[in-house]
């Protein structure tokens, strides 16, 4: 097999707000969608982008910018989806920032794509204070993290528009009452819509994609 | 049952290097031995230190710092083990800094303490650049993180006196290669000490414990 070729982006830093808003308006020109998917590391950004990949093919054209403080493995696995995907390298830093992001942007075919996934650093935290230009932040929360999430780190769930609970076919092994972490969620953001998934079992996958779907119907409507 | 008082300490930041080595010399004067636990969100660092407090019992006399960015559940959790434990918020930060981590130690009755554990902030990536005057930076993987996560984020890893790798009990329902992990962690940092640990289960906790004492009894022996 030809091993697919993997643009790496090093440690752009600069002016956040201004390029997010440039990303902003070329999206807006191009009509793509950019989403901004957040989470701890190992929660199961990788796997769900995969998975979802799958669903969203034949509807929406895909591409994905992979953010990492080091390594490209992540980028490699979704490459041999034949999914286009850059590497985003922050080179210590916890957090992606926009002029990266602005600058893998325009690199990609934008005329041929739907819908940008950016998998931001493994970090609960430092992530959700940053606008990459994105049309939405996702929150990936994995059941093995604890129900108690929501309220330790506020700031994601307030700002994301969807949340995925990755990895519930633990459920059975472990100490995780899922009804109080959908309260805790909701404690923080009332309306947010929570979607429960196993990627590797490829079960609640389909909820999560239509939701996307219609969410990004509605947004382009509101422009 | 009286309900633990926990002193909550907010958002002191400044000069880091210069608390960090008051810190230092507060604790040599003192005879304490200070731990940095840094992992990502529900790794298991509070489960852990419960569980090793039952086995450090009798042995050392510990205490807690609890780092987080909002809520006091985790001191709440080892105050109700008659631990002594204070909270340290950082009120949005990613990480403890020492001058906290400083005036929270001075607080504590130092001169009827051996070791105090250092809880960091849940974030695998920016505790691991911040000293805050402790003996050891210990790490903490769980194994449904994955086992590539010593590679994608090598700091930590290579800071680190041991890693405590948690949920071992969740093995069989994961795919995840555990030699694999090791090899990882010690392509960063080849000596590394590592203690496979069901901090639930009970298991691993001994070796553990049994490390942290020979360690710390070589490190006051090299002052």
């Amino acid at each position: 097999m030809k091993r697919a070729e993997i643009k790496v982006y090093r440690n752009l830093m600069g002016d956040n707000d201004l390029w997010a808003e440039r990303t902003k308006m070329l999206l807006a020109k191009k009509e793509v969608t950019l989403l901004n998917l957040i989470g701890g590391p190992g929660c199961g950004k990788t796997t769900l982008l995969e998975k979802a990949s799958l669903k969203l093919s034949g509807q929406l054209k895909m591409a994905v910018l992979e953010g990492d403080i080091e390594t490209t493995r992540d980028a490699e696995r979704l490459a041999n989806l034949n999914i286009p995907v850059s590497q985003l390298l922050t080179g210590g830093a916890c957090h992606l920032e926009a002029k990266m992001v602005h600058y893998a942007l325009r690199d990609l075919k934008l005329d041929e794509l739907d819908i940008v996934f950016c998998e931001n650093v493994g970090n609960l935290v430092c992530p959700a204070e940053f606008d990459i230009g994105e049309g939405a932040k996702i929150a990936v929360l994995s059941v093995t993290e604890g129900e108690d999430k929501p309220l330790k780190y506020p700031l994601l769930f307030r700002e994301a528009k969807s949340v995925v609970l990755t990895k519930i076919d633990l459920l059975p092994y472990l100490n995780f009452d899922l009804s109080l972490c959908l309260k805790n969620i909701h404690k923080i953001n009332a309306e947010l819509p929570v979607f429960p998934v196993s990627a590797t079992k490829e079960s609640g996958l389909e909820e999560f994609v239509c939701w996307l779907l219609k969410w990004r119907k509605s947004a382009s409507k509101l422009k």
